[in-house]
């Protein structure tokens, strides 16, 4: 039997601690992975792309435990009353090769993915950064004002989609959430939005070259925490942004990042540092207060492997409510996969069985 | 809510039309699907290996339908009473991203890999081939001999495995089965067992460059199923076999063949031809009785897709006993995955949200 965690299951053990600590206590996570960043087995995902959107595997591997998510991005599917973003994973045993968890990862996705923008920001951004401009406030911008709360320290949000019922529905979760020091205002453009924001986080879906930040926007020492680009012809920033002279640019993973990042605009060139180079103090995350510091998030394998293993632990601890699925057969000898199937055979007792 | 086929609904499912039936309906459908071959998204599979064996991801899509696998392979397993390979596999839509289908795919590769066996050499093998060698009495071994009994209609079998036991229970299996024109002859070597056959089919399951058929074996007109070679550095033919003159040597998909298949000990040399080609008519499947005919299978992504999307046509035609699981949220409102999430919240009722 294979651990199982649906969207029930997810809804029960995130609720036991609150999405706030959950991010918190995920983003350290992440953060001691990316610490060990060598040890990983890491590629580029695989994924397979139709005119309406995309279907991707993300697999990694430390040599212990491997992992993979199997990820969609379909922009118009909201139309249809469907999630843009579905996803689902399995963490697996590497010495057996058995799988050890099935786990929903719609919902997981959306927390570890604020979880790292989060911890980015808070090694990236001035130390004293409390306004937040959020430009997109859809599926993923409670995540993003929750996380950043929490873990760097924001105080202030100004926000801005160009749906407005986008908005409405952002700032009446947040207010139901009751969060006593955080204050919220809707703005009517994005530059209105990103005007005095010390980190800019653009949380938008469309599946084409969008230019949501333009450079008239951006001033010294502001962190832009570009999240919605995040496969090819899918950006968010000005190229110019990019080229801009006194610009930190860091991404998770770089061969990857050079497909489906804001830097696919580049085109390979320019340089860019590695997340885990930063966490692990071999590049600095800052060198001034001046330089415009840029998170080219697309969503890294790792992200996930870290999550899964997360949730897992929880799971196992908060043994109430756990399910098991029979995902992989267990046949009495495993030479006699035949034996196993044909027990089914008195079960249905229809048929004679060959 | 996904569908979702674990093992003991996949044995009923089986068990309504018997697994000879099943694999010859299944063949059918593999069939028709590599006579669309160019409709589809083809790579070679996502290897993820490890000193004691590899865990896979083989994803393809014909544009409406998009399936993956994942399945390991990890030899060892048996001594811990575990078995080699398991696997598991999803069916989603295209057009919007959503998986449709979570399957048990441990028998079902069994079944498919068999299935499509048996489909090739119903096309290779001389017409009149009655008689055949079987070596490597494992998990695969009576599905092979099923299938081959009812597609290609051999009606002798000769076994050897260096794992007595495994014989002896292969044996028992198709004892029980009761199948009246099947005759099962035990040998004491590889040689006994292949002196007469018109097939030779080999499903053993060693990591390593093994030579279980040397070309003394070998006469003109056989035909040689080669299953268990299927990784690199995992292979069954001695390489002499391969290179000889009058030897035809069919892959499904030639890339990954290369890489996995006997025809890696060519490096990248001599000819070979896709089955597509022969399903499709545009090469013979044998250019005479004195041929050699070498069916050098690895398990292609394609042959999951068509096995994923037969088996869920069973499922639905038989209601009863379908099972969904909730692998995916579905929300009030696709922008609003938080209320989603929070909806979880009330029920577990133990602490505040955030």
């Amino acid at each position: 039997m294979v651990d199982y965690i649906g969207t029930a299951r997810l809804q029960e053990l995130v609720s036991r601690i609150g999405p706030a600590r959950f991010m918190q206590e995920l983003a350290a996570e992440i953060e001691a992975d990316y610490r060990r960043w060598d040890e990983f087995e890491k590629s580029a995902r695989l994924a397979s792309h139709s005119a309406v959107g995309v279907i991707e595997l993300m697999p990694t591997s430390d040599g212990k435990l491997y992992s993979f998510k199997y990820v969609n991005g379909h922009p118009k599917n909201t139309a249809k009353g469907l999630l843009t973003v579905t996803a689902f994973g399995v963490l697996a045993d590497v010495a057996t090769g058995y799988p050890l968890l099935l786990s929903e990862m719609t919902f997981l996705t959306a927390l570890r993915t604020a979880a790292i923008s989060a911890l980015s920001a808070s090694r990236m951004a001035r130390p004293a950064s409390r306004v937040m401009a959020l430009i997109g406030n859809g599926a993923q911008s409670e995540f993003q004002a929750i996380a950043f709360h929490r873990i760097v320290g924001v105080r202030e949000l100004r926000l801005y989609d160009s749906d407005r019922e986008a908005t409405a529905k952002l700032i009446r979760n947040l207010t139901r959430l009751q969060i006593p020091d955080l204050a919220v205002t809707r703005c009517s453009s994005i530059a209105e939005a990103v005007l005095g924001a010390d980190i800019v986080t653009t949380v938008t879906a469309d599946k084409c070259n969008a230019t949501i930040l333009t450079p008239d926007m951006i001033v010294p020492g502001m962190h832009l925490n570009a999240v919605g680009g995040d496969c090819p012809g899918k950006t968010e920033l000005h190229a110019d942004i990019l080229r801009a002279k006194d610009v930190r640019i860091v991404v998770e993973f770089e061969p990857q990042a050079r497909i489906e990042g804001e830097i696919q605009q580049l085109g390979g060139q320019g340089r860019v540092t590695e997340l885990a180079d930063i966490l692990l103090a071999r590049q600095p995350a800052r060198s001034s207060d001046h330089e415009v510091t840029i998170f080219d998030s697309v969503g890294f394998a790792l992200n996930d492997f870290s999550a899964l293993r997360y949730l897992h632990r929880l799971n196992t601890e908060n043994p109430d409510g756990g399910q098991r699925i029979d995902l992989i057969p267990e046949p009495d000898d495993p030479k006699d996969l035949f034996s196993g199937l044909a027990r089914g055979r008195a079960a249905a007792g229809r048929r004679r069985f060959a």
